[in-house]
């Protein structure tokens, strides 16, 4: 049993569009009839119920015509054409290999999860931007904000103790939406992480080579954030219960990175603040100040392993905004041409306690990811694309099948039959008699190479011509070469 | 500028850890005193106060523990894990080279819509069982119930008259789900439709192509679904108006093709109908139901152009519930060992009025397309693979790179960083010091065809050796020569 049976029926339209022939003919005769009572001046009250008669079956008629919709997206949401698909999946592309190339899996997880769920794992402010679903009965449910919750949630259901996976999807924020700043409600994350019990620093080290990595596929620049020494301090003082005066203390050093001369190279800075902060007194006293810093001293040599030396730089101020972080943050940053921070495009950090929040008991499962600002790479690609000029390949197709001359339609799809059959991209109009010229200009216009073109004459010499649409030149080939022929003119064209 | 610089900080651990790290010195000073002061038997006032200061810092200590979840995914929906991810993204690989393969482009929308937009396009039932969420200030909005409506609203928000797209995202159904029969509340939904002016059955040909290409890449047998008349019958009395004897009439003729010899190839039975039915005396007297007719011919005239008018079946009982069909309908049923109808795995039709109802003023933009069950093949797929005992593999990994003694970690960073850069998929363990035959034996447990294995004497000698898995033969090869020599044994794994 290897056939396949589309099956395929007009009953249902034949039906509907016989009622509405009877329909039309019937208003059709009551209109005569209305017409011809006027027109003999008949008695108002008895053409006013032919016309009565008249409208109720113009209603039925009108019955499919519905009334119109506002036309838009919702705030904060956008449509993607093929152009911005077309940018977007060529990243998503690269960002994948790089992820598959390290040995990741992928997951996927629903939309949205139990209210429950999500709540006090993003902060208050977090808390306020979750779009809830309307009870309807059943579950609360909520929009998932983020995909390391999710995460954290289905290894804890499935007792998956070590993983390392991407996840490349789409997050809800009830945010103020600020989309000429590129901030939508709507918007895609990509993450990296590794779970499991595993020696000090070596997935962390892993997660920036990642990183490294995919900003030189996508070729872009990054630098260091420097996150403001204020809001920590505030944090400190007034959530932690840290005095202002150790605060103030811990803030020379803190800044330490930003006081120092920055002629030296990324390595050499990060040595030298290592040591200032090693020898520090009142670091000194601290046992997990000093083993932190041990972990920071080993992540380094494990960067310079991995040849990212000159890629990370050491930043003691740098603070990110989640509850669920245990371990050390890290963020890459984008640098202008001049130096100065555009933007944050990846971060992320250890997290060894989320898991644990899903499971009643059972021991910690130690997690540390990267979450790739994959929204911010595609904006900036657009926008490179804009700026080059150049025009993006939404359309794939290697073969337009156009025909010279009328009544050919069903010799084209034997060709494109053939074609698809030897998995060669093609395409063909669907009017059954298109002119050529705009067959040739649909070719130009979506930048496809290749052209075969049947007219009678091709047909009758068993012939058929090809044409490389850039060049503008046409060559005759026999028709049973035309398969081995447009193999051989796209393997030229791929070189 | 070209450097990347992820950048990199504990300042916020170090804070929390020796804030913590003061809090239970202090908690053992407290105890301590407590402990004493009860030794001395102290007044129990006294004693009372110090245990009370106690229990205040030991709940400050436990702040961080928060309470235990309900551990489930929300009602109708499921995770997939990595085994069932590579059997999707496998599918939807083969499902795009197709639609790529004719010239589509993809386009995305939101994941929810206006509630308006989505209302009166699903009927009565399908209203019922839209998603909406929560009304938290702002526009009412829905969970997305399928990609066709989204698509219409974009083509009139964007006034696009003509386009090929495809569009695989999962959609969103408050349905009671019967997870057991592969019936959810958020699955995935993938269609490929043609909007545009064009003559007459071309473009549904096309989908119709295109429906038999992909269940042939999956490997699929398929057949028509038999839509019981009895439904039709009773829709067509109550809601259309028609008189039962017509109805009883029409009957006879819609299942011509129940009542007809099997025994006939599919082009002659489909030939046989079509005669009976041109010939009617009832529907000779209908204009319509005449050019529908001469519609069917040319469609079949179309698919036989295409090499699929075997695997077409005209059936003029076929019915489909969306309100929004004008024009053919067609439906891909998968069919069982014994020929029994197994269910839909394709299914589409002609909606040329849907656009229009998103816009004020303007021409019909008629549209025609076809929605692959793609649940459904997913479920078909991870079926036939628990059958065949066959591990699936959803780890890419080429080599993994091992060492067979200590304090080497640095070593093997730097061995896989080499390998990323060739752009070959490498692993390596995130434990310090592995034991050698833990790090082969995951090799073996993930098919990972080859091992890197390093040791003291190795690096001395400046030579690696690789070990083929499946095998277990190990050859020795000069360090200087590891990329090359891995890229020739994947060569030979690919042929």
């Amino acid at each position: 049993m290897l056939k396949i049976f589309p099956c395929f029926a007009t009953a249902h339209r034949i039906f509907l569009l016989m009622m509405q022939e009877q329909l039309l003919s019937l208003i059709r005769q009551q209109g005569d009839l209305v017409r011809k009572l006027k027109l003999e001046k008949k008695d108002s009250s008895v053409i006013d119920v032919e016309v009565s008669k008249l409208l109720e079956l113009k209603a039925k008629l009108e019955d499919g015509n519905q009334k119109k919709f506002v036309l838009k997206a919702p705030k904060g949401t956008r449509d993607y054409g093929p152009t911005q698909m077309a940018i977007r999946e060529e990243v998503i592309q690269k960002v994948v290999q790089c992820f598959k190339r390290h040995g990741a899996q992928t997951i996927d997880t629903p939309v949205f999860e139990l209210k429950e769920t999500l709540t006090g794992k993003y902060g208050e402010e977090g808390n306020k931007l979750i779009y809830d679903l309307q009870d309807q009965g059943g579950e609360l449910l909520a929009l998932r904000y983020d995909l390391t919750v999710p995460f954290a949630r289905y290894l804890a259901m499935n007792k998956i103790t070590n993983i390392k996976r991407y996840h490349i999807a789409k997050v809800y924020r009830r945010d103020n939406p600020a989309m000429t700043r590129g901030r939508y409600r709507e918007f895609m994350q990509c993450d990296f992480d590794i779970a499991g019990s595993y020696d000090p620093m070596i997935p962390e080290a892993e997660c920036l080579k990642i990183v490294a990595e995919i900003m030189n596929a996508v070729n872009l620049n990054a630098f260091e954030l420097k996150q403001p020494w204020e809001e920590i301090r505030l944090e400190m003082i007034n959530e932690k219960g840290l005095s202002p005066d150790v605060s103030d203390k811990l803030e020379k050093l803190i800044c330490l990175r930003q006081n120092t001369c920055s002629a030296v190279s990324e390595k050499d800075l990060n040595a030298t603040l290592l040591e200032k902060l090693s020898s520090d007194s009142m670091l000194k006293s601290s046992d997990v100040a000093q083993a932190a810093l041990n972990e920071i001293k080993l992540l380094l040599s494990y960067c310079e392993a991995f040849e990212i030396e000159d890629k990370v730089a050491f930043d003691p101020s740098l603070a990110r905004g989640l509850d669920y972080y245990t371990g050390c943050i890290y963020e890459a940053v984008l640098l202008g041409e001049d130096e100065n921070c555009v933007g944050s495009v990846a971060g992320g950090g250890r997290y060894d306690k989320l898991v644990n929040m899903f499971m009643a008991k059972g021991k910690d499962v130690p997690c540390v990811g990267v979450s790739i600002g994959i929204e911010r790479i595609f904006a900036i690609m657009e926008h490179k694309q804009k700026l080059s000029g150049e025009k993006v390949k939404s359309i794939e197709t290697d073969v337009f099948v156009a025909s010279a001359q009328k009544n050919l339609i069903k010799y084209r799809m034997g060709i494109c039959s053939e074609l698809w059959r030897s998995s060669i991209k093609a395409e063909m109009s669907y009017k059954a008699n298109p002119k050529l010229l705009q067959q040739l200009q649909y070719c130009e216009e979506n930048g496809i190479p290749l052209a075969v073109i049947i007219g009678e004459r091709e047909i009758e010499k068993n012939i058929v011509k090809i044409r490389d649409v850039a060049l503008r030149q046409e060559e005759e080939v026999p028709r049973n070469d035309l398969v081995k022929s447009i193999q051989e003119r796209l393997k030229n064209f791929a070189i």
